[in-house]
């Protein structure tokens, strides 16, 4: 389309946007990162490290942020731009724009098996070889992807996307409009064992796994469920690839968890908590609301709310790095030691 | 069923138990986390931080340690209790009590693949889209759920449990009584490469891996096979999720290994082992009978028997918070030499 | 066969092999690890902790390096021997020799789903619930275990194999001689999310992923497509299990990444880069060519080529090790501290 057309659209989503064009309104048919742009191409910069590929971009179209040395500068090279207070937010409005994610059609693949006990709802989505056992209950416009496992007694709520070779165990609890990745294991068993003289006992995992509307769990990642009561992730929190979450845990509103990271049973985190990737945090601890916590910290106890912590054990991260800062001196520490020594007699 | 059946039940597993009803003999219907327990409940407490909910939680009966203080807080709100030396084992017990684990029943699937040359067991529970290869044994009782593959010649000892969507790679030899979670990979090609000037050069993994009875893997981990010989874990040994073990490791009887540890080619643990989350361990390593290794820990050498280590390196753990603490007080330290360079007109 | 006619096959391989044999020609039946070769095996011994083993090993051959010590402690006890300056290689040469990968036989299982778009190439091996689906592109020679899903406008090229229930995402091109375990998904969605008043809103991942030639990808890893552009793994580079690879990154050539490591979204890795386990690696950094990474190091900016670096945050390996050791002296230095404030009356 032209670019006068998508600015159009975008500053219907974005008010307070403005949109730049050079005499000539460049025809953009794809979008493109920053760094590989051809031309015909819209694409972004957020400032940082890539704010100087203004000047060497071929993208016909940017969106900028209200920056107006950066204005200028792509003015200067013919590119029409769109600035906005949120470059990044404007630029997944443009994604959607041109791009349709894949849905699979409507219908039920014959080679599902689909026990007579579980309710489906309008216009499912079923894909080849899926399994769905008794007692299931699947709500409208859901979309499983083939190879898919529910285990009995699972629910999904209405829109929800199961991508293919994930599993449901028995009782789980999917909302509306999740997306569970592919390869992940929702409700599986806890890692409950009691130790006795002769190995380890079995603690029977009677409890279910419940994720509320909006949740996303990344490939590969496993929630648990728990020996009684929930494990339970609130409402719009989105889990990276790989995470493990313990039996117990209770997960706040909007979070956002990374790549790896692994709570153990029965810890908590607030609502609008963010965790880096392959950070680990202990059982039975609270991480407050609006925390954040660095990539491969470790967190022991309790977090109040608003932290921002880093480290293994975790600390403020104010702290951590004038501790760090001073751990790389202690060479110099050590050497200057020894003088005061050598100067004393020591 | 009523509290004193119940207690009847419970005593009749841990003879040093003792019961104390309140005049009424509450109706317990559920078993709940003391958390959230409502009424006609059975919970625990096992002493720490959740002491103090004996003084709010609406259940009808507690399992409590051996603590008159706690005794007597419950017997002043009517809730009936059973006092025992180990609590979570006498819950672990109770759960068993109301909870039956779900069990697909006897059968094999008409979409399962079998091969004519595979031996199936006694009573075998074979589900949806399963396929088990070339010369696979599998033994009585066993009970494979929905897209689980077996490659040729696995063989799965009697009464072992497969979780959907795992796999078990070519030779792999299961135990009884085990169970394979949902998403595990067991028997894979070891990570054997020579650095060429052409690159790498892939070694042949012609080894096998063996479960030996009563092992359980996590959802999604991984234990590979090895070029040559075996890799092996011993028997009643526990895997939690995300786990990687790597080609050749020998991991010795009734280990618990947390989610998302990682155990490099060619190492080995002893007998009772535990390990806590996100711990890596070198190749070529051996750790000691009965040692704990702290979760996030990376060990680099041979750890002897009974430690108590962590760190990364890893580190006794006496050692290692004496150390940490003050390495928190490094700024304090730095001051300190600045004034004595100062005091000595440094 | 007979050592000497082993022998043969391998000194044609590697001509500046020196072999030996003791009287009898002793007859190798089977390759095994050198820790439990029993006789009539052969085996390989690379210096270092093993070196011992010559003297009580049972294997009737060994691999040894140019090393004169080691071969006449070979020689002393009957062993024949093969001497060459990389054990290691040859040690997986001899293994091919013993060895033949289990490879599913051609044919197309009636169970597999295969979309009436997709174009297969020659002698393919499809496996039994394979879903192939719309304008997938199959190349000759392909082997696609069970279970495998490939979403819509995958390619996958010759010779390639796919593991069971590893899961190819919309659009992902797999180049000739890759091998993707199982349960790796490779082009699912990246982590892409905006935050918003409301929560998170989700950036469509419209990019794709590639992997080249001879890409080997480990069991449950998850290699994520981006918003635009690509994630690409350039030839002959080589992942082990649980690996996280983030949306657009850039992996280069013949680089080595261990288990449970994670590289967050925009990274690049330039050739032979050399990762090992649980290291962490930010998004939007640069690691140099022929850099090698310790395991559990957490990298947080730009490091040059042929770095050698570790810790977390990593630093040259050489000035890691300096530090760690004073770090382990701190009671020693706060000791002395303490000893210069009292001496002069502080």
């Amino acid at each position: 389309m032209r670019f006068s057309d998508l600015a159009r659209q975008l500053q219907s989503l974005d008010a307070s946007s403005l949109a730049q064009q050079p005499d000539l309104d460049p025809e953009i048919t794809a979008i493109a990162p920053i760094e590989t742009a051809p031309a015909r191409t819209l694409s972004y910069i957020d400032g940082g490290k890539f704010a100087k590929l203004v000047t060497t971009t071929a993208a016909s179209a940017l969106i900028l942020p209200k920056d107006s040395a950066l204005q200028q500068a792509a003015s200067d090279r013919h590119i029409a731009w769109i600035a906005t207070a949120n470059p990044r937010l404007l630029f997944a409005q443009a994604i959607a724009l041109f791009y349709q994610p894949f849905q699979p059609a409507p219908g039920i693949h014959p080679s599902a098996v689909i026990d007579s006990s579980a309710k489906l709802g309008n216009n499912p989505s079923i894909g080849a070889h899926v399994v769905i056992q008794a007692d299931c209950i699947v709500g409208d416009d859901v979309r499983i992807h083939p190879n898919v496992v529910l285990y009995p007694g699972v629910s999904v709520g209405d829109r929800t996307v199961l991508h293919a070779n994930c599993t449901l165990h028995e009782r789980t609890q999917i909302g509306a409009d999740c997306v569970i990745h592919s390869g992940a294991v929702i409700g599986s068993e806890g890692f409950g064992f009691v130790p006795t003289r002769e190995g380890w006992l079995k603690m029977e995992q009677s409890g279910r796994t419940v994720l509320e509307d909006g949740v996303e769990i990344g490939c590969n990642s496993a929630v648990d469920r728990p020996a009684v009561g929930e494990t339970r992730i609130h409402r719009n929190t989105k889990l990276d690839n790989l995470v493990q979450i313990g039996h117990g845990c209770t997960i706040g509103e909007a979070c956002a968890i990374a790549a790896q990271t692994g709570i153990a049973g029965g810890s908590s985190l607030g609502d609008r908590v963010i965790i880096g990737g392959q950070v680990g945090i202990s059982n039975q601890v609270h991480v407050g609301d609006y925390t954040q916590v660095a990539g491969q910290s470790m967190i022991h106890s309790d977090v109040p709310p608003q932290s921002i912590v880093m480290g293994s054990p975790a600390i403020p991260a104010t702290e951590f790095r004038r501790i760090a800062a001073l751990w790389k001196r202690l060479p110099d520490m050590q050497r200057t030691l020894r003088q005061l020594q050598k100067h004393l007699g020591g």
